[in-house]
């Protein structure tokens, strides 16, 4: 049997580049409203190449742009339904002139795919419909039921998708929910994530007096809302990077030993990465390495301040605002509602006297841990280890994509993340790109992937 | 002799007002090309009015606005000299629909002279202008030496004033500078400024990466700018409210019991004031009362902060960069070059690793303190005593005159700063005014005043 797959996919595989091509040079840019044409193309373009890989597909409204839902049921009610997950839409290319080929028109340079979309998300979700077609049409059928799930608003952070999904709910009940909009951690190393960092993210505000004054003359009568924004954000970390705030790591999980040894035997350079970034010593909470503050850690980061004058020179005001934007990334078992609260009792306490202070929230997302001891993980792990000729490694993600756990969640099902972009990617950037390496062999490893995930249903 | 004195002074009031109005009337704004030759203008008038007073009179020209310069020296050389410093130009208007007159059309309203410059300083300056005519008319002749410095160029910075004082010191030779721009602690209470605050302004830049990074890819893996700035910020002050730079009280004065008792004994309601301020609560250093804090106690006041995303919503960026404009209110005997030493050594020190930091000197001003012991200051209480009919007070000043020590120094004579706006009569705003009564007894009391300067050459 894999000798027909695999002679299938020998063949056709110059006409998934070249389809690919094709997805790619559709500008689907949701962020643009002038886009909105393209944006549907792409919509259904995909479909039509759902239904070409032996799929139902279904271009489906929302209030914005549509979701496209391909299914195959046909492996029947006893056998595991798989629903995989990407998006159609792309980040703006902006800035133009710094790609060196043109961003909707992919060119291959050095055995790379470049063009906006190849790694994220377009590249990636086409690999699974590939690996569908070859499967089905090599061997007449497909292991699993399988619904594609391919919307087009991931890029302006999916407004509708959890209305989507709540409204089809009974609709996308499946077994596992497989993403594939990460990457390796490096070249020829295969990696399945074991989690994501989560997001809670704030505004504080401190007013003092009814107007801006004179720093000459009310300086040293009134509390200074500069000063004291100073003070509390300073609060929120003690000298050894840790999180300063009372409770903040009831919730947080101590990892277990051997996750933090697999992190310690990736092949990671400390030195080259600080030079990467150009500082003079990495930091961080301490006690854990590099990987670990990452991935596994909490941070607390100012994203933004704003007080006073901040024009040319020196004006002698005493400002009666200032603002920060502080977020939290969080790791299991945080939740951004409990991290406000928490937030929001030590601001309390730190303030000084003689300014009011508002904490607002403006955003947030779990964390989420992947089951790294169940039948999907151990059976991608076979498939990749079969495809790239490594074993793969666990990684974790120090970014948040908050919908992972959201499917979790509402469809009771776990989620596998496993990607094949490259560090360096140029992800949201001028000459993102993709391997024709990764390409071919990430859809050999899904067509390896979906046959052993019958034992879900095991 | 008084008589004669009171008398014409008694005659010739309503035209010392009429010719304010005419000096108001001209929209002297130093800051605004525009108004150049309104400038000019302005400066041909007073000196027009040196003249009608007596005084021989010069427009000088420097590398901005004239210079006006009146001189009377036929008290001969073994009477003092003393020089009058003030200045023509005026504040913008700006915003126009917030004044109940136009700024350019003196009104009189209860008791106030409403216009731009009535207070700052064009009345001031006249009052000097008609005391002098009056003694010189009802007396033939004057009691001392006397210089009118007039500059054109307050309100932008004196920019001129410290180069022309340089080119010119031999002429400007003198034993006492009495400068009229300050005001009143309280209606009908005479004030003597025994004290000026000096300034020194810095920003504190902090870079970290190469670049800004995204929050969740790298947030714990470096060091944040804005947390590090923050944390700079807040260590400048201990839980006192004291500035936490080593060394930085040094050069404080520990000022005499009398001054502190005079200041306590002020009619000052810290309740009234707070409630003006809107704010729930006074701040400032610990174990020092209201008015203290503002003039005789350093403060360190932050007056900008900029960092990473400031607009709406919520941005993941990690900055690399953030910068604070920070300012210190100095006193006797601290100078800004001292402070700029202590807070670079201080933010050294405590920047954490990983971050660039750099401190940025802006502006600095010396502080300065009045002989009150002086014969000056002794002469100027009896003259306030006798026009007001009350016991002058002594009082701080919060803000910063650079160029009262620079006088001080480059002309080796003791200033004297005695001034009539009153609390309230909104400087550099809408609405600006001058009280008739001060307008009048102060007159009166610079009439008294001079004779009694006779004593500096005793």
């Amino acid at each position: 049997m894999m000798s027909e797959i695999a002679r299938y996919l020998d063949e056709n595989l110059p006409r998934f580049r070249s389809e690919l091509d094709d997805f790619l040079r559709i500008p689907s840019v949701s962020a643009k409203a002038e886009h909105d044409p393209d944006t549907r193309r792409a919509a259904d373009w995909f479909a039509d190449r759902l239904r070409d890989a032996g799929l139902d597909a279904e271009v489906m409204e929302t209030a914005g742009h549509p979701v496209v839902l391909g299914e195959w049921r046909e492996a029947g009610p006893d056998s595991p339904t798989v629903l995989v997950y990407g998006h159609y839409d792309v980040q703006p290319p902006e800035p133009l002139d710094e790609w060196t080929s043109p961003p909707f028109e992919p060119t291959e340079r050095d055995g790379r795919i470049y063009a906006r979309g190849a790694a994220d998300d377009k590249g990636q979700l086409y690999m699974h419909v590939k690996a569908l077609e070859t499967l089905r049409e090599s061997t007449g059928t497909l292991p699993v039921n399988v619904i594609v799930l391919a919307e087009g608003e991931e890029e302006i952070g999916s407004p509708n998708l959890v209305p989507f999904v709540e409204k089809h709910r009974e609709r996308l009940d499946c077994d596992l929910v497989v993403i594939s909009d990460t990457g390796m951690f490096a070249e020829g190393l295969p990696s399945l994530l074991f989690s994501l960092r989560g997001l809670a993210y704030f505004e504080i505000h401190v007013k003092g007096a009814r107007s801006d004054l004179h720093s000459g003359e009310y300086g040293g009568a009134v509390e200074n809302p500069g000063n004291a924004l100073a003070k509390i954000v300073a609060s929120l970390h003690d000298n050894d990077g840790r999180i300063d705030i009372d409770g903040f790591y009831d919730d947080v999980l101590d990892w277990d030993e051997e996750t933090r040894r697999g992190i310690a035997a990736l092949p990671f350079d400390d030195e080259a990465y600080r030079r990467e970034l150009g500082v003079d010593e990495l930091a961080g909470e301490r006690g854990y390495g590099t990987l670990e503050r990452l991935w596994i850690r909490p941070t607390c980061d100012v994203n933004g301040l704003l007080c006073g004058y901040t024009g040319e020179g020196a004006k002698t005001v005493l400002p009666n605002r200032a603002m920060a934007k502080v977020s939290f990334r969080l790791v299991p078992s945080q939740s951004p509602e409990r991290v406000e609260e928490l937030l929001a009792a030590h601001v309390r306490r730190v303030a000084p006297a003689g300014v009011e202070v508002r904490v607002k929230a403006l955003h947030g997302g779990r964390p989420w841990r992947a089951n790294i001891d169940g039948p999907a993980f151990e059976a991608a792990g076979e498939a990749l280890e079969e495809a790239f000729g490594t074993k793969p490694v666990a990684m974790g993600g120090g970014g948040s994509i908050p919908i992972v756990v959201e499917f979790e969640e509402r469809l009771g099902a776990p989620a596998l993340l496993v990607g094949f972009s490259l560090p360096g990617c140029n992800l949201h950037a001028p000459d993102e790109w993709l391997s024709v390496e990764n390409f071919e062999k990430g859809i050999d490893a899904l067509v390896r992937l979906y046959p052993k995930l019958r034992r879900l249903s095991e």
